[in-house]
């Protein structure tokens, strides 16, 4: 068997055979980082056409009859239909443990509760890293590479079980992070589906939008209907196995919204600075910047603010190249970056953000080389 | 006098003097702009800190009573005080055109026209470039580059005051969008107005949110609640003077919300696919798809989609360099980027977007010279 490091440099600790049952983006993806890894892994699938592609991508072999039996199986299936398939996966693998990937975690869990199944071997889990494209044409063994990675514990899961999952989770690059299914499904809910749902319907208000008010569109808008592009056949088959916990936030969110929209529709009647819409708006906003400031930073845990370099770039191909060479040049790493255009425009503002120990000496090398820095 | 041409190489229009009157953001920009392009500006600001500080920036000098008369008066104070301020320069400068760069139209226009003053030589109008630093010191002679700047037409305008704030906006380098006061303000709604109290009440649900579920944060959230840090005073004042259109916007989206919470709280009795909860959802992300595609692209008018190439990126100084000096070498041009971190990641995730004719091109080059590149 092949000896091989996580991307983090770590030795591996899965052991194979792994059989993965569904293989899709996430299942197809789990495959391929798990045979670059020197696993042996067997494919399950449903659709025939699936199954034949996701092994012609070299994600592993068809398990049949013949094949061993595995020790750890990776359900990777639609939410809707987990709990049947982790349920067979238990009774048709006696020795195995077993995990799935589903984005919601309660309704799964109960359901396979229901079924009297011993669940010791059944590790519930679910990697953050969901993506735009899906099926195993997205499938990439990098995808789960610094994602968080929720192992959730269960009144009678064996720690062994749960050892095994933790390790998947490590050996493919991901953080892991142990949780009830129900503190799960709320995370996930004023993580992910509420802010899905929000910018969808915020999206939703474009349709009724002219071509002139249109191309008043800035950044601001275009990040906060990014996600709104999802897919919604996926989304709606998340969304509708976590309803209990997004309702209860979209409430909380409803009776703020409902605050706003009275304080508004007195300032509406009276103009500049009405008190009730004065204090409408300004609650609403402060208490965005409280919430916002408790996303976690890019390094984790402790919120850490970057300084910000933001730099002309002209619209020719080189450009940022030349700029990145010459910030690498300087020793300057780039924390994050993005990059602001609006409709008609000729050059791009990128926002390179740095340390803010550095950002006074990135100005001054960039400036040395000629390019124009906006805001110092 | 310096000739001088504008950031899309056009020479220069404006003539001067230029009386900018508050130095903040907007003012200062705009001041630093015009000086650097050989015009006489004049600086007026009730706050002799911050006028000093203007001009000490080189945005121009003091206005006093020897000053001469200005040929263009630029009004870029708090929205609140700017109908009385433009009435204060229609009336001390006889000859001048006036304009004003706040980001709220009819309301301003009204409480002009209310005081009986001659509004021919007035020509409201907004561009669309605010950030979230405010005041001189962020203040940016590139500030207008590429964005849309708002000229509002209204029955007493003289077409001849309309050519001199068309030229002022295109000798910063902006893009002109002609509208009435009424299309700009519920175009701001929609664009601007909206999506920044939507944020800010997403943002909100966070303060609720355990450390543990805060770390299942991922871009999604990051995008959506991005701009939920802007700046509470100056957004209270901007949407106080725009209750209107922002609360029939808002109102749509309650009903929209409402509909939503309602499918969602028949699923939650009755788990997966209860057919309320699932119709809900799907049409609210359906109709997020819809709006969402209405955005239009980077070169403006018609909506163009880029291919995106998402490569790893080693954190470390230069990697971005080198991934952009190859693909500047292999003349892909970069149509715009972003950078994909989550918490405790060791790889960065960048997703550049090229022409979807040179994607399969991209890739290639990028792989032969080493690069992982993700999901093709």
């Amino acid at each position: 068997m092949q000896i091989s490091t996580n991307p983090d440099g770590r030795p591996i600790q899965t052991t194979g055979p792994v059989l993965v049952i569904g293989s899709g983006l996430l299942g197809g993806s789990a495959a391929l980082a798990l045979k670059a890894a020197g696993i042996e892994v067997f494919l399950q699938d449903i659709s025939p056409v699936s199954l034949a592609l996701a092994r012609d991508l070299g994600a592993g072999q068809e398990y049949t009859s013949s094949s061993p039996q595995p020790s750890l199986v990776v359900v990777a299936v639609p939410p809707d239909v987990t709990a049947s398939c982790v349920v067979d996966a238990l009774v048709t693998h006696p020795d195995a443990v077993v995990t799935d990937v589903a984005s919601v975690k309660s309704i799964i869990l109960k359901e396979v509760e229901a079924t009297g199944v011993d669940a010791s071997r059944y590790v519930p889990s679910h990697p953050m890293a969901g993506r735009e494209r899906s099926g195993v044409a997205g499938a990439d063994r990098d995808l789960f590479v610094g994602r968080p990675w929720a192992v959730i514990h269960h009144p009678t899961c064996s720690p062994q079980a749960r050892v095994v999952v933790r390790n998947l989770a490590v050996d493919l690059g991901s953080t892991v992070l142990e949780m009830s299914a129900q503190e799960h499904d709320r995370g996930v809910a004023i993580v992910s589906h509420v802010p899905q749902l929000i910018s969808s319907l915020l999206a939703s208000r474009l349709r009724e939008a002219t071509e002139d008010e249109l191309s008043l569109v800035g950044q601001g808008l275009r990040d906060t209907t990014r996600i709104a592009a999802s897919d919604p056949r996926l989304w709606t088959s998340i969304v509708s196995g976590n309803c209990g916990p997004v309702v209860d936030v979209l409430r909380q969110y409803q009776r703020e919204l409902d605050d706003l929209v009275r304080g508004l529709e007195s300032g509406a009647a009276d103009g500049f600075g009405a008190p009730g819409s004065v204090a409408a708006i300004n609650t609403a906003i402060s208490q965005g910047n409280e919430g916002v400031s408790r996303i976690p930073g890019k390094h984790g845990g402790v919120q850490r603010r970057w300084a910000i370099v933001e730099v002309l770039i002209p619209d020719k191909p080189g450009e940022l190249g030349r700029l990145f060479t010459e910030l690498g040049a300087a020793g300057i790493n780039i924390e994050d970056l993005t990059m602001d255009h609006s409709a008609h425009q000729r050059v791009g503002l990128a926002q390179i953000f740095v340390n803010p120990a550095v950002a006074k000496e990135a100005e001054k090398e960039l400036e040395m080389r000629g390019w124009r820095i906006v805001n110092q």
